[in-house]
């Protein structure tokens, strides 16, 4: 800092602890902690703090705001006697009764991605009908190139035309993570915050976007430069939904799965290992009977292990996080190749080339790459990519030492389903990584690329 | 609802308590509480939930955030001996300590209001300069009219060309209301929150804005239609640049904490009544010695009272609000008739009426009403408005009920300093209130408005 020298502001000052108390409707601080709560109708969990200088008083507040929200698994979403889509979300069940014996209709705004309208609209549009809702749907083309300010903004202008009262009356929105990131966004913009619900129709969203607090748009190129940590109220999660993806976003989604797995659960990546191939013919519909060994334990697995590092970081105050394995290069990859790649096609790629980075620093045997190798590719994820050079790679990571208060914490895996977070991987093992990923994976994709001279020393990767 | 008979989604279900603890950089679930932490390395505050129905599981997520932010005091902020617009938002010492001795320079983005600018601008830049920051300083018309989501997002591309390390470089915003307000909105959205600080420059955002957490733009030609509840680092108030605010801005200021006074500070009421002409005259400068004896109370008392009802209800959850006074007809009557009436102008309208509707529900006397809108008047400031009309007081408070869960919750004054929250005042009184209010204070505007038939028997409010 400065050439001047700097009067120190901050002395030793003492501190005042103040609590808050309410009487009917009125607030008042009281000194020290209030456990006598018998004159008083309530004491709040927040704190005020008061000093004194020569400069005058410093004020400190501390708040804390408990997010709850609740993710349901259910079947026939959109069967009309289900009325989880209408009432799923509430917390007091007293008031869900109220409503069922009312016959006040009920006011829903429902964003859907374009794709999902075409497939569910008309049974979407039934079992509104059929519930007596007064409803609007806005069917939007919620693509990757599309998730901008511009397509939130709009969507708030219907909202806003619709009239909906924000306390009662939640903005569904139903899609992939695209149309997920965009309404939640939209909906945390609106008067500060209108309740939203997620209804994720691809796996990826089923398992990774429906579970956390996170929004998002892109922005100036940059993946999710604009957002805002707020939950869901609540998500509903009907695996039926996935059986009309394509086979492609079933690896997609299963890529985030793989994650999980990896950092923190060997049985998750055994199942993905061995049943990885049948989970993606059946499409994870457990009333194919020999998936449903494999499904519901996969998905339940995925969802609680993301939920319990979700959980404890919502707002991912804590920089060290296991669920950023995957995402350090990702990002700059994904949008620079932008359509080709979708999220956990990035997401892998970024994975594998970690995957190198663990073995050539010792904490992943041979055996054990190829093992995590051979199940991306039984898959049938990418496990390299041409863009993702050493200079993105360097580029990125030099952008979350930046973002990421001057360490880089980086995932790694351990061994099968454990991981820690390391700062201090010389630049030199990155380099003999990607030379090696390069060398050993980029045959994957390029069948046309000179023959490498040991290639029959190489492991087989071949599908 | 639905002419469907519903199945019941949510029978009485066992739900399975579960902690969240970290060992090493992986966290877990835990059954039950978790008091012993011999074994983990921490346990977090939030909980999961889990319960299973024969549709499925459902998994309910429990998670607070601890909002913790500095409201500070302080003379001659621009003085390049002064520290606190560089560090006072930090909160560990031995960091401010370490930035201190380090002579790295520090790099700060500047949003600062184009008038302020003009007046402030010499010398904001002399003492970045002799501070050695790397600085961009961006000055914007930011005014009522230009509150918009598009002023927003130009801040955030041009931070996004000034490349912030957003966990330790926060964006500054100096100015009034408007600038503080879109400033918050621009940085809670980039990268789903960057921390920023607030320069209060005039009266109302130093007494009001500065001390919550609310952040917006207008949108749809309503107020602050949308926004963020994200409270700054910290706020760093120095009453001297209110010295060059027009007479009339501190009138509007004034009523801000006009309001407070009348919702719970008799005291403060005494003092504004009795000083009001002065603090005007005086612009609240303290170095005026006939001056120092009420401000800094004033000052003091308007911001406690403000942090007391704020910082238990960060996020509004709570809709009984005392701080709602004044803001159940404004907002509607400032965008109607925009820009002619300030906020605090517009809001010194409604309270006016508001003390009318007391006095019609006896919760008033006519002798207190009377003192309040005399105190007004001594304080400058509007009390009737002729677009203050009875359809919009109708639509405003029917707005409300619909925003605010069904019940009006309207704060009415009981007394002087003293106020309670009503559901039911009955239109008549409304209407009532509304005619006397007329035809007593209309003629408080305009002269040339017949005179009313016992105009000799009315209260003078004559300034
Ligand atoms: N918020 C978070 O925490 C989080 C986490 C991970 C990813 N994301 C975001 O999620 C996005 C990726 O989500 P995605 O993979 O779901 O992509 P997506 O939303 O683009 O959907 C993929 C494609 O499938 C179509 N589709 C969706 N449901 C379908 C169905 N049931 N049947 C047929 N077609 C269907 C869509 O129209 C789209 O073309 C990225 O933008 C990423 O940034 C967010
Ligand atoms: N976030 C909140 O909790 C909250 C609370 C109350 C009001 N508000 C918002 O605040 C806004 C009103 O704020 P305001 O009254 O400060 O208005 P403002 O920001 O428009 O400023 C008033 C005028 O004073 C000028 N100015 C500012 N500082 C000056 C100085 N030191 N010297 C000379 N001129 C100066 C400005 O250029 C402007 O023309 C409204 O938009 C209102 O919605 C927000």
């Amino acid at each position: 800092m400065g050439k001047v020298p700097l009067e120190k502001s901050n002395p030793k000052e003492k501190k005042t602890e103040f609590s808050l108390v309410r009487v009917k409707n009125t607030w008042h601080r009281r000194l020290g902690k209030q456990d006598n709560t018998d004159t008083v109708d309530s004491v709040s969990d927040a704190k005020l703090y008061e000093s004194t200088t020569e400069k005058g008083t410093t004020w400190t507040v501390v708040s804390p705001i408990v997010f709850t929200y609740k993710i349901i698994e259910t079947h026939n979403l959109l069967d009309a006697r289900n009325d989880t889509l209408l009432l799923g979300h509430m917390t007091d069940q007293q008031q869900v009764e109220d409503i069922r014996e009312l016959s006040k209709p009920l006011k829903r705004f429902i964003v859907v991605d374009q794709e999902v309208y075409k497939i569910y609209g008309s049974k979407l549009i039934a079992y509104l009908e059929a519930n007596n809702v007064i409803y609007k749907i806005l069917a939007l083309p919620t693509t990757e190139e599309n998730k901008s300010i511009e397509m939130a903004l709009k969507i708030v202008e219907e909202v806003n035309n619709f009239s909906l009262d924000r306390r009662r009356e939640p903005i569904i929105a139903m899609g992939g993570g695209v149309c997920l990131d965009i309404v939640g966004l939209a909906a945390s913009l609106y008067r500060r915050r209108t309740p939203y619900i997620r209804v994720p129709t691809t796996l990826l969203s089923y398992i990774d976007v429906s579970v956390g607090a996170k929004t998002g748009v892109n922005f100036a190129n940059c993946k999710n430069k604009l957002g805002a940590y707020i939950p869901p109220a609540a998500a509903f999660l009907d695996l039926s939904f996935i059986r009309t993806i394509p086979r492609r976003h079933i690896s997609n989604g299963l890529a985030e799965m793989l994650k999980m797995a990896l950092m923190k659960h060997k049985c998750l990546f055994e199942v993905l290992e061995k049943h990885g191939p049948m989970l993606l013919d059946t499409k994870l519909q457990a009333d194919n009977s020999s998936c449903v060994t494999a499904t519901s334990p996969a998905t339940h697995v995925a969802i609680v292990t993301m939920l319990e590092e979700l959980a404890p970081n919502l707002w991912e105050d804590d920089l060290n996080r296991l669920v950023d394995f995957g995402h350090l290069v990702s990002p700059a990859l994904e949008m620079t190749v932008l359509p080709s790649l979708l999220h956990g096609e990035a997401v892998n790629i970024d994975m594998s080339y970690m995957v190198y980075v663990s073995q050539e620093s010792g904490l992943l045997t041979e055996e054990e790459k190829q093992r995590i190798i051979s199940c991306m590719l039984g898959l049938e994820l990418p496990v390299w990519h041409e863009s993702c050079t050493m200079e993105l790679i360097e580029k990125s990571l030099q952008d979350r030492v930046k973002h990421s208060g001057g360490l880089i914490r980086m995932p790694l895996p351990v061994g099968l389903g454990q991981a820690e977070i390391f700062n201090n991987t010389p630049y030199e093992i990155l380099r003999r990584a990607y030379e090696k990923w390069h060398y050993e994976l980029s045959s994957s994709v390029k069948t046309d690329l000179p023959t490498p001279p040991n290639a029959a020393s190489l492991p087989s990767f071949g599908k």
